[in-house]
């Protein structure tokens, strides 16, 4: 533990709070900047055109969605992280680095929706997050180092299991891209679904919250 | 209702308001980014131009203002929330993400300002994220499941009737639009000011504010 | 006053802080995206290229002081300033979409530094930005308002009649920007200086402090 | 001391650090608008082109680090500050100016990562964070102006010697250049893994830290 954690006011923690709601604002808001208002000769074309722009809108929101995912997924492990130290702050200035670095993926995704390559980067962003926010979880969790001694094993296991369900299909995605670029292209439109709805995955929260 | 509702100290409602915050005020600022300086020959030509923008300049004081009204309902219902779950989770992130594309709908009303289809998705937009916040509303007060049981159901309803009124309006703009171009426009002008000035709300929001 | 005033948590006060500085935090940090990297074709050019650049360095210089100058005077009012209202509420994003706008006011001077019409929308937007946060301290000090009873009637006055040297000035080179550009231009420069520099104001400050 | 250093709730350092959080997660966020999709005629071309857009994203990845270095150096200088005072106020101001710059200067290294003018500019804004950084800290413990009087000198000097530690390598870095720019961009990409990685750093923080 570093000074970092000794403090007892939690400010870094909070700070660490802050500056992660920032980025994630920023890079939740920058994303629509790639959806452009079109260039047209003819006004009645514009209809048309606007139509065409259904690709760039889906990547916006699968995009939107899967930053908010994470968002609440960073979120509910500080719920449970009781401090911060000097390897979890900069656990967490990478998972920004690689949040922050979405609205390229999703900008290049939009130009190139069916494109193997961009397909790939897509994913990895995505993956590459995942990764980073597991690595965090267990981090903090090995040996209950920054969590309470009484957090259940279980639950430090569901959170992993679930975290773990992003990368699995982004992963299957990215392997799909090659023979099917819509297939692989509805794979990343689906998953963001699986989190936001509710499942059993609520039932699971509810006995371990109180 | 899940861990994050039984949280005591409310850390979710607050940290959805941080997000919330950053949110609009990206989105708020990055809507000034389609006001560019005219690219001019003569340096004569170059008042002119500048008097050319008016149209942008009124996108972004009418799309700042909705913006503004949109935070401001938000906060309100906020302060009559007493804790967040997860579906209100939810509906807050769908909410941003209308709320994010905001800047993409101003930019194409500035580019064509009396096209119907672009007034179409401009007050599509507005009427979403009106509907959104309505949902918030009718989802957290339904039985009273987010609020406080003593919340006057006069009150509930208020809100309702005030947070309608931009769809409304909104709705007959996109009518009118294919008949009045500049009726339209007038009217997503003018829907703005009906929320800033003040009138019978205040009085009624007095009494059943302490 | 409304219900918002009357909450004793001063939740509103302090939400319209946080998106204050969400919005200058961003129009702060946009100013830089008008300063580009020279397009150059041979690399003995470039430092001749990146000399040039000096003009857009010193617009976003005098606009970030001005910007950080306004903040910290939003921010001194509040620290007077015991509770809002609505009125307040809504003076205060009147002030953010003056703010936001800081941003194109200044890619237009950056574009044509020495036009009178480039300097007069600079001036024009600074001035707004001054006069808006007079209004706010106005509002909010009439027959004491919304300040503590016991606020200083001496210390009211300062408050205003150091608001208005901005206006003033700016005024003053608006004016001058028929005469002499560069007059003009260096009197925007002097501007912020006056405010950040220590001077008589700050032993002013003092007593009233506690 | 002005009235801001008076305060007794510590408002003004806790809304320096919320504009500094929203600076630097916007200037953090738009590193990345600096990586396009690139434009291709060919599909097959695209991979090839994603491998040609590395220097710009380890010029993101380092630009990133060092404004999270910069971002927790200034958070625990805060973190042992008791109080703000106007002349803090400014430094800050000034500190967030440059760390405002470094999209553009990030935009210049990624354009030119070869040339000696740009590798200048890119240290040169880096070498100037750190000092006016260094000037924060001098300035605040200066006869223990704004710190608890017990604050151990050592670790006031230690706080020195590990903030120079940057500037002293840029300053390699600029002055490599002309000789071998290969070189000064391998000193900018390992600059920052020196703050990152573990070392000493952490046992002396820590006894210090309680």
């Amino acid at each position: 533990m570093s000074t970092e954690a000794a403090s007892p006011q939690g400010l870094t923690k909070s700070r660490i709070e802050a500056l992660s709601d920032g980025i994630f604002a920023v890079a939740m808001t920058l994303l629509v900047l790639d959806i452009k208002p079109p260039e047209v000769i003819q006004a009645a074309a514009l209809p048309r055109e606007l139509l065409a722009l259904w690709p760039r809108c889906l990547s916006y929101a699968v995009s939107f969605l899967m930053l908010g995912i994470y968002w609440v997924g960073q979120h509910n492990q500080f719920h449970l992280i009781r401090r911060a130290d000097r390897t979890l702050l900069w656990i967490n200035i990478l998972f920004l680095m690689a949040i922050s670095f979405v609205p390229f993926s999703t900008a290049l995704l939009s130009a190139y929706p069916l494109q193997p390559s961009a397909q790939t980067v897509y994913g990895a962003t995505l993956i590459a997050i995942g990764l980073i926010l597991l690595s965090h979880w267990a981090y903090a969790t090995r040996r209950h180092r920054l969590v309470d001694a009484e957090l259940d094993d279980r639950m430090i296991r569901f959170v992993i299991r679930r975290i773990l369900i992003g990368p699995a299909l982004f992963t299957l995605a990215i392997a799909l891209s090659s023979f099917s670029a819509a297939a692989s292209l509805l794979l990343y439109a689906v998953t963001p679904l699986l989190y936001v709805l509710p499942g059993r995955v609520d039932q699971h929260w509810r006995p371990s919250g109180r």
